[in-house]
């Protein structure tokens, strides 16, 4: 027997509907909600964080809820997007007290309401297995500006600036309970840079696995949508590296959940953004997608990066 | 090292993106994806599918992806909704084969294609613990019909019928491989039971925990939102049981994804639904949501039902 029952979590949500918004015509308890969204288009995405994979096991119930919340905003802010709500979907290790799952889920709607999309739905179980980890998803759902724009990550073009928002590595930190579980995504800087530059943002996607791969996927999707093989080249000099981080970190530790865009070279680029590189035309014959560029010469930094499980 | 990566599925998803409506203006790919829904009012739900609670460990990958599909679009039938889109979110555990990961992902994207609803974004990761399941979460989005009329559960009234839409016990099957891999959505039934009664239909839900704990849940909506303490009669002799299943276990065993309807008495019933009780008003003092009145009397049927965790 689990120390709690399903039934207990699902009504503690159901006792908070009176705090919804409006627009959620039917409120968690039904078997699906409804809401009334600014738009016809939507925006949506799950990702997880799972205990051993994204997380230790050592870390608080409260901050998995807000990684799990906050990774998804890192996915709206790449677009553009604005986020209107969150499903969630919770599965409980067998020897997780009361406490820890009510934790768990106020830690949710809190920050589902700190980013203004309020928490409609849910699913909670338990394990049968007594050693199986916690496993957290979250869909966010989400509207486009109100001029209607969303930004891809297919769109660079040759003679693009490469933008990011923030210094990059050491985000896992030490213990894993480093900044990947308390970072702000980076919600109002994407819509502050797509309102200064216009149709001059010409692509955007946020850092998680690797600036060297995350770079690459943006030049291959680029590349891909332009007819063109692109080529990022970024400048070891311009990176900014977080604090007693290495440049090495910086490229491939990943979790960093910063903006990475490409604007055009004429535009300005907005206070709290840094200049990294250049998207050029890649050669013939020349299969790099992102090469870093160092007082010593050039090395390939398409595949700098990390594959969770380190945790 | 698990003995195949996240990226090799992701680009697997990614390459079937030619097959989808046009209505998906962003396809798998990207940080998010972009639908062009009918409404601008979106029915949502999560639900999920873990091995050693909803199926055993015996249950081949591809009827694991069909379940946790098919459970989401029983929820979008128990509203009257018409799904529009999916996504998935997988945790696999460290020894599945790269061809069983395959098979659970074209089976969640057939089974999508099937219900009208693509796979519109997904996450997939693999536990770092040797011994920990696959968990399978579907986030399912949805409009109203045209006419804009949705289901809720809290919708039923004194002297309304109760209506189930097929037969009822013994889905889970002696060896976990019974009906409740391959059981049918009531997506059709639904539309028809709302095209053919209209604002007759009061309430509607989907049976999946147990007749009886299902319908005190849709008596105890129904009281809170009618201002009214009601109370399901239950005809034990209506109740269609499933082939070789006792009334008990039809009242118990759960997992048959049939409708329960509340609907007015004067309408007429279509073919396909049975009448199974009333709705009545319940004496003060009475706290049974649901009784069964049998031959030999009445017994109290609100808790008739099971939890999870019997895989």
């Amino acid at each position: 027997m689990a120390p709690f029952d399903e039934e207990s979590i699902l009504s503690a949500v159901a006792r908070e509907n009176h705090r919804l918004p409006p627009t959620v015509l039917i409120p968690p308890g039904d078997d699906m909600a409804l809401v009334e969204m600014p738009s016809r288009r939507v925006l949506a995405a799950v990702d997880q964080v799972v205990v051993g994979v994204h997380v230790t096991a050592a870390t608080p119930v409260a901050l998995i809820a807000r990684k799990a919340v906050a990774r998804n905003m890192s996915d709206v802010a790449a677009m553009g997007g604005i986020p209107f709500a969150i499903l969630a979907c919770a599965t409980l290790p067998r020897g997780m007290s009361e406490e820890s799952a009510v934790q768990l889920l106020e830690s949710l709607r809190n920050c589902a309401v700190e980013f203004g999309a309020p928490l409609i739905g849910g699913d909670t179980t338990i394990h049968t297995d007594p050693a199986a980890p916690l496993v957290l998803s979250v869909t966010v759902l989400a509207v486009p500006r109100a001029d209607g724009r969303v930004v891809q990550r297919g769109g660079a073009r040759v003679g693009d600036f490469l933008l990011t928002s923030g210094s990059l590595g050491g985000s896992f930190g030490a213990d894993g309970l480093g900044r990947h579980l308390t970072f702000a995504p980076r919600l109002r800087e994407a819509h502050a840079l797509i309102d200064a530059l216009g149709e001059h943002v010409h692509a955007m996607m946020d850092l998680s696995d690797g600036l060297g791969v995350d770079c690459a996927r943006m030049m291959d999707a680029s590349s891909a949508s332009g007819g063109r093989a692109l080529q990022a080249q970024l400048i070891a000099d311009q990176i900014p590296c977080s604090s007693g981080v290495t440049l090495h970190h910086a490229l491939t530790d990943g979790e960093d959940y910063e903006l990475l865009a490409a604007v055009d070279s004429r535009a300005q680029v907005p206070l709290g953004f840094t200049v990294i590189g250049r998207v050029t035309a890649r050669e013939a014959g020349d299969t790099r997608a992102v090469i870093l560029c160092t007082g010593d010469g050039v090395e390939d930094a398409s595949h700098s990066g990390w594959t969770h499980g380190r945790a």
